[in-house]
């Protein structure tokens, strides 16, 4: 490979815009992909807008790189493997199957020992009743593909909602495939971000406690608050097992529901993750690096952390910077994106020595831009009552 | 400004690179002007090929861009005049050009009550030989504009070596202008990377202590080992008293020689430095975007340090990143340059919570990388005997 070895990227979100940033001090080029003109990691690195079907864009692409990675999980995994078959890809795209199916992904967890909220696959209306004399109620309608940001999933408190379900998510059977699971009254949701190197080495960064609103994730806290050491030896414990059979290269996710100091898994993602974003800051080796580092096959970096961190995620619009910056520990990531509503265009870390200067950091910021609401749940878990 | 403003820098080396990478996160556009194509930030952010005196080239440059700053502090003062006159330019160009001039900066020092070595200006065979009566050798004669790097300097070990030293230097007498300093005979060279907003805010990260070899900066330690509170304190004192004077908005070093406890300032820098580099892991706001924050009028970052670091320049061709890699606190930095003797094609920082483990890790690196001599200096410093 060449003293500057080119990345290539399927998808130029705000992810390969990290990993382009994080990844240059390396001495990497890239070369992004994606379907659309104006994605914001276009403004770091050459993109090609193109189709991940298309074999002839693939080719183009697969011409400039050296190695391939994600930025989106959702790449048609023909075209995933069409690309392996002439470069490196890291993940591999039998992981990355895996990954776009919550049955494949569900399955596998209970193969391997992790628990699950009970599931059933539904292909019919029939099927839907039948999932739910299993599952019972209040459960989850979801596409087994496609879904993000809590997107493609209909919640039903009751049998009387099967019908709406069906006539929301129904026409998506036969296309995408959907999925019933039972709903978890969760005390709390935390992640595990992990890495596996091409040499099999494994490293996490501390547990991190999620919140999300209406399906998308709004704040983490790093490292989750009141976890005993058996707890997060679990989620490790879960999340090197599923690296392991995946034979996964590059930095996951797995999301966890935690209730009664019980771990139930949700999903994992194949990429770098949003629970992620504070180890810019927050620890001494950034995921986006060390998922460069691993599909490099470079030595990975410490994952230990610097203090405590709090991600606020910015949708529809960017605030105003200021209230952050004049935080000590305020850092500002503004994706470069045109605002619209639902978008991710961009997010704050605060880091702080002591959870006390980080709770005291986030009621300031909460206060001067009017986000209390954003700030509570960390808050609270900050300060317990 | 726009809600992602556009930051136009002149110079498009490692600096300028540097700065585009930290700067980008703050949802901040670039625009790099450059005389030559393969300038490495044109890796990073869209590149002009331009002359920095060619009004037509300038006005291109300033219609794209909302402020402009400088990589590079040769920017001949009537471009950078010029382009002041279209967009705000910071550091004025006024700032510049006393930094430009060995003559102007260091009368500029003696006015301000900063100590300097003995100098006096030379601009004829004659005047070299009443410079050496009054300055004394040993001494350095050097040109007073376009040096860096210990380039244009000739030293004057005893009167004998006057003539070589005319026939060195004295043909740019006329062009660029000749200086003799005295030498001095330092314990250890430091410098004080200051940064001063557009409101007047001024911040110094702690004060580093460098090693040259050559004339050619090898090593950064931070914070400088054994200073105590009053040098520490002095040092601050003169970068604030001379950003004041030159109401200067940016990042600036101030390299002084440290002797028995007296400070001598040696040349200041206008733009982001060399020995300011650590600050990217080691400090919690790094030098690049604390510069960027001072020139778009944000609120500066704080200054404070995380633990312990070391930088190792790499001069001529990058070694092998893995021993650094394979560090905890291990991190790179290659700015995508083809090697070339001379050239300052990366840099390394170790980071570590104490001076031990930080003397460990450079040891390790030494000697993976066979480069001993390179750490001894810092190692030392570090375990003094
Ligand atoms: N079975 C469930 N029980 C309770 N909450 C759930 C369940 N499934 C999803 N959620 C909530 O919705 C969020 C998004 O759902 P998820 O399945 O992770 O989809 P996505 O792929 O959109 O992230 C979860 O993080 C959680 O807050
Ligand atoms: N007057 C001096 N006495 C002793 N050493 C000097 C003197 N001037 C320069 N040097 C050495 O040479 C190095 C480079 O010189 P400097 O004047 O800073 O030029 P440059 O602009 O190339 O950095 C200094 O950091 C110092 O190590
Ligand atoms: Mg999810
Ligand atoms: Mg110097």
């Amino acid at each position: 490979m060449s003293a500057h070895p080119c990345v290539g990227i399927l998808g130029g979100g705000q992810l390969a815009r990290m990993l382009v940033l994080s990844g240059a001090s390396l001495g990497l080029r890239f070369r992004i992909m994606d379907t659309v003109a104006d994605a914001c990691a276009g403004q770091v690195a050459p993109l090609q807008v193109g189709d991940y079907r298309d074999e002839a864009a693939l080719a183009e692409f697969a011409a400039q790189v050296d190695v391939a990675t994600f930025d989106f999980e959702n790449v048609p995994a023909a075209g995933a493997e069409w690309l392996a078959a002439r470069v490196p890809v890291f993940p591999n795209p039998g992981a990355l199957a895996v990954a776009q199916d919550r049955l494949a992904e569900k399955t596998l967890f209970g193969e391997l020992g992790i628990p699950v909220p009970a599931f059933a696959a539904v292909a019919t209306r029939d099927e839907l009743e039948r999932a739910l004399d299993q599952v019972g109620v209040p459960c989850i309608l979801k596409t087994r593909r496609l879904g993000y940001d809590g997107k493609g999933q209909f919640r039903i408190r009751s049998r009387d909602d099967a019908a709406a379900a069906w006539e929301a998510l129904g026409p998506q059977a036969q296309g995408v495939g959907l999925i019933v699971e039972a709903f978890v009254p969760f005390d709390r949701e935390l992640s595990v971000v992990a890495v596996r190197g091409r040499d099999g080495e494994f490293r996490t960064w501390p547990l991190t406690a999620n919140w999300h609103v209406d399906g998308v994730l709004s704040t983490s806290l790093a490292p989750a608050p009141q976890v005993d050491a058996a707890l997060a030896q679990t989620a490790v414990d879960y999340a090197r097992r599923l690296a392991g059979r995946l034979d996964y290269v590059g930095v996951f996710a797995l999301e966890l529901f935690c209730r009664e100091g019980e771990l139930l898994a949700n999903e994992m993602a194949p990429r770098v993750h949003n629970s992620g974003h504070w180890t810019i800051e927050g620890a001494e080796t950034s995921q986006f690096e060390n998922h460069l580092r691993a599909v490099l096959g470079l030595p990975l970096g410490s994952t230990a952390m610097r203090g405590h961190a709090c991600m606020l995620n910015w949708i529809g619009k960017m605030p105003d910077a200021r209230a952050v910056l004049e935080q000590p520990g305020g850092h500002w990531h503004d994706y470069g994106k045109q605002p619209r509503a639902g978008r991710k265009v961009g997010h704050a870390t605060l880091r702080a020595d002591t959870p006390q200067a980080l709770a005291q950091a986030l009621e300031q910021v909460g206060h001067a831009l009017g986000r209390q609401a954003q700030v509570a749940p960390p808050l609270q878990a900050l300060h317990p009552l």
